[in-house]
Order: structure tokens, then sequence, then C-alpha cells
């Protein structure tokens, strides 16, 4: 069995030691550790994974054990289990795309993860839930009607004590209220190289400016739109004879394997946020 | 000896036959041609490179000869040939390694032109001109001299019978009078993936945004700034460990790289530009 | 209506003139051009796709209009309609991911073709051919049966009038009789950087040699192995931190996108083949 | 100032929290530590990088200090001090970019080196060692000359106490003799994307077999031809258009690059050498 620690604190000496040799102590076998100090902010970012063996307490007890390292420290911390499966929402509309993408890799075993709903705001993409076997719940959103429904998302979202919710080309912008339930916890894809041509319609912005790439953007969700700290990006070269519909489909590709990447990143615990932006150890 | 037409206009029936007809009356033979329609547009674009064989005319002439087709397509145009070496005027500050990629290419015979002059707000850089035997100019601008700087620039440049002006690394903006004496006729080479980063400082720029790929871009230069037609645009990746130092380190290979790239573009005749992006025909 | 040519003949004067005069004549708008001579080789590639608009004869008969120029070129060539779906034959075994790729764009209209069978010496696809309403065979194949499967599976394709057979990540070697009737017309997709880890577990191959960058390779099959005529290629970075399983999941999404791009390439009849190498028109 | 420790040895427990306590102990602050276990082979490899604070004994007493824990490891391992320059030779014959680009990376800062020596079997660039100052030394080699002039070499090198070779596109194969006098301290940069085209001319091969990308591959030096363990590695997309010329062109670009980028890493103390692979801390 597998725990992986994720901390950040100010940057002090003695942390990497004092780090090891809790989990030495208490058995443990470390597998992979990277750690990363920002010189500029006196910042100190590790993740460390290592193998549980001949722990004296019972593996729920490993946070209460490390708080007081953790309290000596001031740092932000959590412990996580590589065998117990995080819970997903995952949010649609009408494209498919990336739910296919997700659902297939989930399917394959790529993603060890629970999918505890599907949720949208229209009801295309039930019957694709209802091939996998995930609950599609479904919230149609009018202006008056949003604030509302929000506010049933968020208690069904609480209710399956979701891990992360994931923005498969969700067509509708959340508002503050929802955002603020869940930080960094909300994951989304913007389909061009941002910060280059936020907000809607990037593809028509991209092939209007005549850039020679287009790109794609796996973010954390704040309440500044298209603004949240970055996890990750990839381009696509275009030329002149791509048309917007061309850019659409070249892009569609790239949506699909950024998000992946920035999943796979986060289900394995190796996202940290910090003034926002992300520190990924890959 | 070669020749390469480059002409764009109204899409029309019978336009590639009337020019593969002209050249094949003139007794020449097409070994590159690359056409593009653009459907919204109605734009035709073409470049045609063509072997010059047994022209009942002096070459000088094909310009008078191919002109009553191109009235009748009421085509922009331009016929050039390959054996011409095109004359270059680059401006630099003080950053040398725009210019030195440039030179040690110039040298390896890779661009086929003669260097004019180099031009410079600062004498930094007029040993390494020397080095390769280029006349260097230098113009030290401040807010008073700016205009009567760039006057003397601008003569210089005309005298010299520059085809093209490239900024590498200049670090002063040009006035709209000067830009205006040479459209199209200005390559640029600027630190970021654009749109993104307009300005001063991408790196830095990039840097606190947290983006995961930097970029870089060779556009012609308009009177908006960063905002001209793109040439080539290429990015590297990068992660939480790059410092700005860092980026700047890495975005120097690739701004040589991508100016070069630009260069390489206009240098064969293979770039047209309408309404604003650029059609290359790589 | 729109109709595209691939010709390639030896290089010599007014080929692009005849050409374009014959589409022209019929009443053709050329849209897009594309041509290339092989200077070394003195060979010429031309594609050229146009919109046909009052011909005055049915499109059937373009055919037997344009083979008296054709011949005069000594050429070889063909004329395909844009409109004209090609029949697809998809060969699996038992990996789904290459299959589920090709199935997803072509429902979604990437591909415009027709599926007329999936093609399997195992029998697990078949309820995901049945899915998307799509005839499934299952030709198990032993060392025995191999002749008389190939046999059947040959006649099979015949009858549908198969345009192009895909090797989805098909599992055994096909026979040189199986492939000597089908020049040409059968992609497959290997998973490394052609021709490095030609044969069999290229991933595992990759690993040992300790390469930093992992390929797909989608190409023509002829009957020397991993030897045809290469249509498309790309790769993805590894490291150290990945394993053999790492390889073979980062792998799984190159070969899906690898081998789309030269179906892609091929239903828009954009690849001609020459001497064992391919000339794409992109 | 900063000491860097690399170092492998069999996977064991409480290896990180004694390094980490060795470092502690002796005031240091860890700055960038990044591990690796690789479960296959059992086998702990890491790269501890830390700021030397308060030591009770000199810096060169460091090694002696840590040389108990090493042992009790059977661990392979070196500390080696940021502030220290490595010293280098570099083997060159006719082609210059290679030598130039690392010339000017030099010049710039990039590499924190002391080049103590040119070594080739030409004269050319004799008058470019010149211009920057750097001793050049002519080893003419024919095949009777040859065993005498390596020894010559490996003296010249074991005196002026080098760290490194590089063969910036060196043209001669070294013997076994002189390879195994500095094992994993010969870097190599081959213009393939290895293993595919290994030998003589790779681009030609690359040509003739109709890749879609060219690549180079900086590695160690062994006695089994371009089968060293691989630093680092990338490519770029060629097509039909593409001479060998134009892979000669392209290829110098990425050559440059690459070994630029393998320099880099073993400078700064990032390379380890396992069984035939290296381990490369980015």
């Amino acid at each position: 069995m597998r725990a992986i620690l994720l901390l950040s604190c100010k940057d002090q000496k003695g942390l990497v030691a004092s780090i090891a040799n809790f989990i030495s102590d208490n058995g443990g076998n470390i597998v992979n550790l990277d750690e990363h100090v920002d010189s500029d902010e006196k910042m100190f970012f590790i993740r460390v994974e290592w193998e549980i063996g001949g722990l004296k307490f019972g593996k729920e007890e490993l946070h209460s054990q490390f708080q007081p390292l953790a309290d000596q420290f001031n740092a932000k911390w959590e412990i996580e289990f590589a065998e117990e499966k995080p819970k997903l929402a995952i949010f649609v509309s009408k494209y498919d795309h990336a739910l296919q993408e997700i659902l297939w890799r989930y399917k394959l075993g790529e993603f060890d993860v629970e999918i505890s709903a599907i949720i949208s705001n229209h009801d295309d993409l039930a019957s694709l839930a209802e091939n996998y076997d995930i609950p599609f719940h479904f919230f149609p959103i009018s202006k008056e009607s949003k604030n509302e429904q929000e506010k049933k998302e968020v208690e069904l979202i609480n209710k399956l004590e979701v891990d992360l919710i994931v923005l498969a080309r969700y067509m509708q912008i959340l508002s503050a209220d929802f955002v603020s339930n869940f930080p960094n916890k909300i994951i989304n894809i913007h389909h061009s190289f941002l910060p280059a041509f936020i907000g809607g319609n990037p593809y028509k912005q991209a092939f209007e400016r005549g850039v020679k790439m287009i790109g794609a953007t796996s973010h954390f969700v704040t309440n500044d739109l298209d603004e949240g700290p970055i996890i990750a990006q990839d381009i696509v070269r275009i030329s002149h004879k791509d048309s917007v519909k061309d850019l659409v489909r070249k892009g569609r590709d790239l949506e699909r394997l950024v998000l992946a990447k920035a999943l796979h990143c986060f289900l394995e615990h190796r996202v940290l946020v910090h003034k926002g932006k992300t520190i990924v150890f890959e």
C-alpha cells in the first residue's frame, strides 16, 4: 500500500530530513520524492510517495500522527492513499468528445477513479452515461433557475463526497458562489493556449488573428474567467489552409489529450497550487 | 535560372491555366506550385517557381510581359529571381543572439542574401558586425533625436535599396512614420506566443501567469504593437522549476530559430499578406 | 461537387498547363493545387482539387475524357470525387483503442467513409462493432487455417469493393499472398518511430534501449515487415520514470492520433506512392 | 555555496532519511531533491542539491565525511560543488556548427565551464578557437598514426584534468583503447533519432527510407558504435519536399540544440548511468 504526501510551507532547514525520518521511523520506504524550493518566494514544495509497511497504528491514524510535524512547519498538506479511488463528478453540455475520452480511459483503467456522477444542463449525453453505468443528472439552466439549480448541484456533489469536478466542455459559466465551494477542486479545459484568446469562440479568434498554432489549456477554475492556475497545455500547428472548422477538428484532439493529462496529474496527487500557479510534480 | 511568382486576386475560373500557359508559352518548366483558395473570402493565392528556359526576351522583360495578365485578374503580384540576392538591413540593440544566428546562417550559405547594413541605437555590436565585414551604422536615439535619426535611417535604407528590414531584438519601438515607409517589409521577433503577452517583459509576464510553455513569434511590423501578420511561431515546454532567468535562456533558443524560419520563408519568396494574416507556402 | 486528381509521371514541360487547361476547358474551378518536382528523380507529382461545373458530359465520363492526356504523359493517375465515400475494412484483434478512435471520428463526421466491415481473428470486439451497426466478421486463424481464412477475407473484401484496409492493431502478420492483392491499399499503425524497433514488442525494445522519446508510425503494408512507405509519424517524450506500462499508455495516444492522421490524408486523396516512399500533399 | 550529490545503490529503507540527516546535521539546506526508485531493478537513484552552511569542517572534507554512509549503502556516488567549473575538452573535425553553439553559449555564461582544449584531426577550426582564446591542439590522424596520436590525446586530457570530452561532430571513430580511458565521460552527438540510422550518413539513410521526421541524439560513447546511453533526443518534421541537403540544414539546428541540452544536464550534474541507460534528473 502506498501513501502520498503533498506539502508546502515556508522554506527552512531540515524539512526533508524531518519528513523522511517520519516515514522511515514508521517503517515506510520512499519510492518517489520530488522537492522544489522557490528561492525568490522562499517556499518549499514536496511530493513524497512511499510504501507503507509495519505501521504501528492504523493507516487512518497517519494523518493525526503527521499533524504535529506539519504544525511545526506551519504547512499546508495532505496525505492520500494510492489505493483509495478519488471520486469524480463530470460536468458536460452537448459536446461529447472530452467526456468520451475520460470514459474511455476510465474503462481502460488509466484513471483509477470512481465516477460518481455526470451532471449536465442538457440531456443529450444521458445515453452515453448510461452505456457506462454512470448516474446522469440533468439540471436544465435558465437565467431564472441558475441559482437554484446550482444549489442543487452543490448539494448533490457534497452528498456524493466528490473529490474533483471536471468541466468536460461544460458550456455554462459557473457562478462565483458555486466556485467558492470547491477551491482548486474544479478542472476546466479551455480551447486556447491561455492567456491567448480568453472567453468565447477561441478558435474563431485564433483564425482571425492568423496564428500559426492553436492550443488547449487545462486549469483550475477560479472566479476570474480563464485566469485560474494552469495545470497542462499543449499546441498543434496550423496553416492558412485551415478553416475555423479545421481548427475545431484539430483542437478537439488537443482538448482531449490536455484534459486527460491534467486529470492524470491530479488523480496521482501531483498538483500543488500556490499563489495562482501550479507546481506539477511530473 | 529560376523565377518565382507570388500572386493574389479575387478567385475566378481559369487562373491556374492562364498562369501555367504563360509560363509554358515562354519555355518555362514549373518545379513547384502551391495554390490556395480561401472559400470564404473568395480569394486566390498562388506561388509558382519555374525554370526559365528559351525566353524570347530578356528576363528583365518578364514583368512587363506578365503585366497584362495580372491586370486582367486585377492581381497583386511580384516576380522574383532566385539568383538575385535580396538585400537586408538588420536592426539590433544590445542582445546579440538573434544577430549571431543570422550571421552564422548567412556565412554558412543558408540565407542567400546580401546584408547591406547593421543598424543600431547602441554601439555594443559594432565589432561583431566588423567580424563579418558588414557596415555598422550607429544611430543613438533619445526622445528628442528619434524623429531625426529615423529619417536618416530611412534615407540610408532607401539608398541601399534594402528589400527587408529585420528587427533582431531591436529594443526601440519604431515610429508610425518609419513603419509606414516599409509595409510588409519589416520582420520582428517577439518573445511570446502572440497574442499572449503583448508588450514589454513577456518572459516575466509568462512566469507570473504560470504558463506551461513559452513561445516566440515572428511577424511583420505594423503600427499596432505586436499585432502585425504572424509568419512563424514555436513554443518550448517549461515547468515550475524554471525561473525567469531560465525562461530567458530557453526562449533565446526559440527566438533564434523562429526568426530564422521566418527569414527563410521570406527570402525564398514564400510569404503573402492578406488582411492582416499571412499565407506561407512552405 | 469536387473532383481530385492525383498524378505522377516523368517531369516534362507544360504538364501543369495541360492539366489546368483540361479542367478549365471543362468548366472547372481549381480550389487547391499542390505540385512537386523531384529534381533528382526528374519526377512530377501533382494533386489538384477542383469544383466541377458545367460539364458537357456526365461526371463518370471524366475518366475517359482525361485518359488521352494521361496517356500522353505516360502517367500513373486517379480521379476521385469528394462526394463519393471510400469503403473501409478494418482489421482488429483484441486491442480496441485504435478501432474506438476510428469509430469515434467516423461518427463525428471527421472521416467521410463507409465502414463496410470490421474483420477480426478474435471475437472480443464484436459488440463494439454492433454498437456502431457495422458488420463484424470473425475469422479465427491458426497455423493450419491461415491460408484458407485469408482467402475468405480476400473474397469478402473484393465482394464489398473495399477501397482501403486499415490494420487497427491487428496482431497477425498477413501473408505475402494476401498483401499482394492490395498494393498501397493496406495501412498499418506500428508502435515505434520506424525504422527504429521493427518487429515485436517495440515498447519493450524502446525501454531497454533507454530512448528519451517513443513514437508511432503509420505506413502502407508491403511484404517487407514494417518496411512499407511511411505516411505519418509522431513522437512523445519519455523519461527514466516511465515503465514499459507507461510507454504502452503514452504510446496508445500516439497510435490513435498517427493512424487517424494517415487515414485522414488517404481519405482526402492526398497520398501518392513512388519507389517505396510517399508524397503526402498536406 | 552549493553541493550536489548524485548517488545510486540497491534500494533499501531509510536511504532518503540518512542522506537528508547527513545534510541537515552538517547545517545544509536542501534546495532540490529528485529521487527515483526502479521497482523492477530494485535500484535507488537520487540527486540532491543543497546550500552548504556552517560546516564544522572544510568543504573538501565533505567527501570523506560522507564516505562511511556511502559504504554502508554500497553506493556509487559523487559530490560536486556548483561553484567549481568542470573542465571540458572539445573534439572537432571540419563542421563548425556544434562547436560554434557551445562557444556561443559558453561566452553567454550558459555553460559554467572551463574549456581546457579544442582538439582536432584537422586544422580548419583553429582560428575559431583562437577567437575565443582557447588552446587548439591539432592531431592529424592516419591509419598508421592513429594509435600514437590517440595516446598523445589521452596524455593531454589527463594532464589538463578534463572532466568531460565532447565530440562536436568529430568525424573519427575513437579506438576502444581511447574510450576505455573515459567511461561515461565522452558525449557524442549523432544526427539521427537513435537507434534508427546507426553509422554513417544518417540523413541519406533517412531520406531513402522516407521518414517524416529526422532526429538527433546525444549519448555517452561506448565501444559499441552509437549504442551508448542516450542523454537527450529531439526530432523535427520533414516532408517529401525536403532534399538530403534540406535534411542536413534542418538537422544542424537539432544537433546544436540536443548537444547543448545534454551538456547542460551533464554540467549541472543531473546525469546518472545505470546498465546502459541514463537517469536524467531534469
